[in-house]
């Protein structure tokens, strides 16, 4: 590694300088404090799963217990939940302000405060919910054997979990943090549900990977997803300087009980699926269609022909 | 950060005691004592990079080691995974216990003992077979360069051989631990195998992404799939109380040399694809098809307009 | 755990023999000196993340650091990275070397070094082509509220960064590190890009599960994949002895300004998707369109039945 190390001692040193300056524009990615970054992100990682650990506690204890006393589990894991949010949340409002999302003359520390409070004070109605959730995959799944089960190995439980968590957080403003618990819920269940959407009780994603679920869905009570289903926007509009027009409702409403099977795309701000409507596997729909609707794609084309399996094995058509 | 740690020290401690009240009720989460949660969990992935290592220790070993000695590394490994594997299948066999269902009196710690034994005196086997998956994936992959490559990078590899441990458990009744495996695999490859399903040898998943292979399912050998492909349930039966029977046969049987494109959903414990038969990507089956089927989507409409790239980028449809 | 114990003690070592022996001929799996295997793959993820660190040092830094000084930050890192990736390069080398896949007489030393001062040298070119990517990711999503988000939480800016980085090593010939850096993006993203592929300027793939680009694609500039979308090969040639031909063109070629919606699948080297041409989801193509085109799935059929929601909520027709 001679070669090698020689370069690093003398031609290392200007490439340096040349990449320092060209980051220089780049700079607008830096927090002011050099705060929000992946250590925020690792952050964000910690407080979430102490949030679950409240949640599930039977389950989702990262360390053995003594069930006899949930209290003193459970409190200690608030307390360190609302410590490292109350932390992270301020960066975040204050990143916002430093790069100009913000009017100016926010009072980060308060907001944090109180958005870390309403939080853990939502707790006891989002378990209650989870718990609809969770009922709801051992209705919808007759390979889940039991509660447990469901709650220890279900990616769709963990992914509706972590939403109803960031939703909150959504609701009141906060920037970056809600996006990246989602996303680390995406990363680990491939399902991504963006923390902008409404979610109803008793929701069931089976299998769930490649999920959709865009910033300005609402779901109502009761649906059931299946994997590779997309709720998502047909399309938006762009202001004079190009950039996408902010804020609009692009994503489609889906009522009570409605089913939606693996690969369905729907997309449309417009789009309504009425209650109790089922939506066949792999069809795109982008109009809305009354409740007790059933919609599938057409027969597939199907002919059987006489071909030599040693010849080619590699056929995609 | 005042606001927040009066409120941690004078508010949270009421809310701690309503958390604990709310989750009363779920305290049929809690294992008796505490000790299946992520812990198990984390133990569950320990055991089973072990068994990896154990598998292909060129490429799953860990660390650096002695290659000439195969057989101390071996056996370290082995030792390893027999003792965490142990306790493990002791808890989950005794939580099984503790929420009722099994019907009481069973010897846990030998039903354990004889697990961990059979499934141990089985890599051999399972080695020989997951020899012929590398085969297949390096036939059936024109990218691929070496057998080392496949091993060390290809998803599918890494959850058809997690598939084929956490079968061994499946079938000696191990409750939780095969589903916590086989969803470690679908959480790092988006492969969702369940460890019900039985696969013949030769067996090759490309990409991967999306594939759900439900558990009643038969597989034969020599099959490939790509990336999105469901083998699924169509609909399944309900008891008196709603909830969906259990272990039904509801997923489909695919024969020998069976090839299916990326996205194709084929659902239905009725359901068999015969052998050689190809089956398009996309493709929506229900129904059995003869062996040598070649079964494609309709060609979709296509029409050729012209439309102003600069008015409107984000157009859906 | 006495009967385990006293297996492991007295059954255990003949297993071990046993399994031992079977591994024989998989010894074609380990590198001569043991050392390409597990902790090639944590080397090589921390390579990678060490390079995504200078890339974007305001938001992939894993710890705070004085943003005052960049340069610091940025001169430690890539030392690291140039230190970790000439080690791990040579062991590729050679472990190319060792089976057999040279014709022998490499400098194995000398080609890692050369490799790594290339890449290095390349860092500037790509921090402004994924610049140009975050870019056309916040332009492409309305749900986007600044760059920062998008490098922080959206799971496509990763995965090209990743490849950015792959590309170049393995337009070096380097083996088996670009891949494991592609499937660690993979893994991590559900995005899954051969290391081979090509992509130019402005690229975002929104969502990204399941995302598919093979080995030999070429993408233009400005072009927007959504989640699912495959790239991939029709078929492929397979010599005598029933491999598969490597190193042909397979896979197609997308040209500027194309967008491609959801869990389309398009298929073969021959295949040339013509500028600013639109791909609505769930298609499945297998032949070239020209330049402008809009290709859709047709409209699936659609009825409106009346039907007993409390019958039966798990028909999947």
């Amino acid at each position: 590694m001679k070669k090698l190390n020689d370069w690093i001692n003398r031609g290392l040193p200007d490439l340096c300088d040349q990449m320092s300056e060209t980051l220089g524009g780049a700079c607008n990615l830096c927090s002011k404090d050099g705060r929000v970054n992946m250590s925020t992100r690792k952050s964000a990682y910690e407080a979430l799963d102490s949030l679950l650990e409240v949640l599930f506690p039977g389950c989702y204890a990262r360390e053995q217990f003594d069930t006899c006393d949930v209290s003193l589990f459970v409190g200690n894991h608030m307390r360190h939940a609302a410590a490292i949010l109350g932390k992270l949340l301020e960066f975040a409002f204050r990143h916002r302000c430093d790069i100009g999302l913000c009017d100016g003359g926010c009072d980060c520390e308060t907001m944090a405060a109180d958005t870390v409070i309403h939080l853990l004070e939502q707790l006891p109605d989002i378990h209650a919910v989870l718990m609809t959730d969770v009922r709801a995959a051992y209705q919808g799944d007759p390979a889940a054997v039991s509660v447990n089960e469901i709650v220890l190995s279900y990616p769709g439980i963990e992914a509706v979990a972590t939403h109803r968590i960031a939703h909150e957080l959504y609701l009141h403003g906060v920037p970056l943090i809600p996006r990246i618990m989602s996303e680390r819920a995406h990363h680990r269940t491939g399902i991504d549900i963006h923390p902008g959407a409404s979610i109803g009780k008793g929701f069931f994603i089976d299998h769930g990977t490649g999920v959709v679920i865009g910033e300005t869905c609402r779901i109502g009570e009761n649906v059931k997803l299946y994997q590779g289903v997309t709720l998502g926007a047909l399309s938006f509009a762009r202001d004079e300087s190009g950039n996408p027009v902010k804020g609009v409702k692009r994503h489609p409403d889906i009522e009570d009980s409605v089913t939606i099977y693996a690969g369905a795309t729907i997309l449309g701000g417009d789009t309504v699926i009425g209650h109790h409507s089922i939506i066949g596997g792999n069809v795109w729909l982008t109009h809305s269609v009354p409740p007790y609707s059933k919609v599938f794609l057409n027969p597939p084309k199907h002919c059987v022909v006489n071909w030599d399996p040693n010849g080619n094995g590699g056929k995609g058509e």
